[in-house]
């Protein structure tokens, strides 16, 4: 049993005291208290795999920032690896792979992933920070949107145009879908293992959503998505595909309970394109953080105005920038908490 | 005169015999003949520098791709050197500069600038290429936008958040706005020289429009592009705001003649959002010059369908990528320029 289940039960379009609140990046990048535990280590991907320390670092958010659930502390990138697509993170530059996948030839270097080999320390993670939360607040699972995976895969590292990966949309649609069902597959099961290991919610990660055209964001990107939320529907699911106002009417049929919003999308012009049914996500300027505390407190109940008091999760547009004052961002928590609508 | 005004004409809503066509970043990247060019320079920065060969490559596409007009070659970043804010464009890493501009204090260091002493090379350019293209086709001149430019004079690069521009219209906006009305000050004087030197025809590029809340937009950009709009109103002006598809209901009011599309925006939802009364421009999907020389040609009559036969001028939703194959390119340009409304 959870003490505080607001976050599921706002996702599920349930009644709620008050709107409940986490932040995207939550875990990792703003506290010290993460810092030192990074500091101690090699690197993020020895964070990521060292289940101990990632439900450490999960938990610190819970315990110093007061937020409503915790995410488990983990990279979208840990899918590719488990694919047979491996990838280093260098530091300040972002993610670098060793081999691209470009053709159907190097499909054959490839696999379905099997969760329980192959991401045995997420699903670890997710158990120790399950035991150690002791049922105070929700656990959110995650894993990036299909198209998004395909983009780092092929691209072999974050791009400006993503131009290698968009390319092959065009010469290579064939070699695209399997690819992107090879990814699907790999996440349905992912997802599902990390349900069955505890995490209370999902969110999937579309962070390449915007740079599609709107037909091939239907064909390349939604229809995966669609394929994992028709697959996965054991707890609450988020979809939160940065970019894709485009596609926010699309989104209205989607089976899943809640979309995340930038924070340059509309709050108004959103619900009415999404329609009634959904649990909206988001959506403060990531930015705001660096204003003065008055500011952060009244553009934050400007957000939870706009919104309404049922199905809204306060969150950023956003994952919280590295150098946020985590005394900004208790600002900004505890004022949602401190919300009553009337 | 000019032989073919084809696209002052659709600027200015007329009937046309045909939808004009050109490319953003025409002038350079995928041509051998620029390349050719290019390589006799220590950089980049030179080309932009010397009258003579900049002229050169902006006349280039116009004899090798038969657009329907040509671009000055030039760079948004020009402006910032001219007000006392110099840069360096690293190769394959962008622009840097050796000092930013985040304070009042760094406001001392800075000028509006004078275009007859500080941008004459790029005076120089224009008067070349209107004397060398003799009527051919229009000659467009161009400008970043104050907001865009402010981003890079502040962070002192490129950046994917550019979290330390954004911070500062949180914690600095008199500063903020101080530095913008100096930008655009410049740019006005920058722009009456272009039309001076014999520019048929501007565009202001936004490059950073998409990153901005709503709000924001309005207030630090939006605002000094309808003063530079107010101030120049000599030859039709294209305003092209990357990302910003919050804002397309106010661009309905911009005085100016053309709104540029990314290939992300649905055409028929913008112009329902921009209204009836100005020029579209775009939004081919750069990528797609990656496709099959039929499905270029069948996407680009879709796309001049959608349009319409007038108030339109045939672009790509973005600058054109550097390896896209100029015989892709021919075939664009070369549907436009066969393609008729029934």
């Amino acid at each position: 049993m959870l003490e505080n289940d607001l976050i599921l039960r706002a996702a599920r379009g349930e009644e709620v005291e008050r709107t409940p609140v986490w932040m995207m990046r939550q875990a990792g990048r703003i506290l010290p208290e993460y810092r030192e535990v990074r500091s101690r280590l090699s690197g993020f991907k020895e964070l990521v795999e060292t289940p101990e320390l990632a439900a450490e670092v999960t938990i610190q958010p819970v315990d110093l920032l007061g937020v409503d659930a915790a995410i488990i502390f983990s990279d979208i990138l840990v899918i590719p690896q488990a694919m047979g697509c491996p990838y280093e993170m260098v530091e300040n530059r972002g993610p670098w792979f060793e081999h691209t996948v470009r053709s159907n030839a190097d499909l054959n270097t490839l696999k379905v992933a099997n969760p329980y080999e192959d991401l045995s320390f997420v699903l670890e993670a997710i158990k120790i920070t399950k035991t150690r939360l002791n049922g105070r607040v929700p656990l959110i699972g995650f894993a990036g949107a299909p198209w998004t995976l395909f983009a780092y895969m092929s691209e072999g590292s974050g791009s400006k145009t993503f131009s290698v990966a968009r390319k092959l949309l065009y010469t290579s649609p064939d070699f695209a879908h399997k690819l992107l069902d090879m990814i699907t597959d790999s996440t349905i099961a992912y997802l599902k293992a990390q349900v069955e290991a505890g995490a209370d919610m999902l969110q999937i990660f579309d962070s390449w959503a915007g740079i599609l055209p709107p037909d091939q964001y239907e064909k390349f990107s939604l229809k995966y998505i669609r394929k994992i939320c028709e697959a996965v529907n054991e707890v609450p699911l988020t979809v939160f595909a940065k970019g894709a106002f485009f596609a926010r009417h699309l989104m209205a049929d989607l089976p899943c309970r809640t979309i995340g919003l930038d924070w340059n999308m509309d709050i108004a012009e959103s619900r009415k394109l999404i329609g009634d049914d959904k649990t909206l996500q988001g959506n403060l300027d990531p930015c705001l953080l660096y204003a003065d505390q008055e500011t952060i407190r009244r553009k934050t109940i400007e957000m939870l105005k706009a919104f309404g008091p049922s199905k809204h999760i306060a969150n950023l547009g956003h994952g919280v920038y590295p150098d946020t004052d985590p005394e900004s961002v208790k600002v900004f928590i505890d004022t949602v908490k401190n919300y009553r609508h009337t």
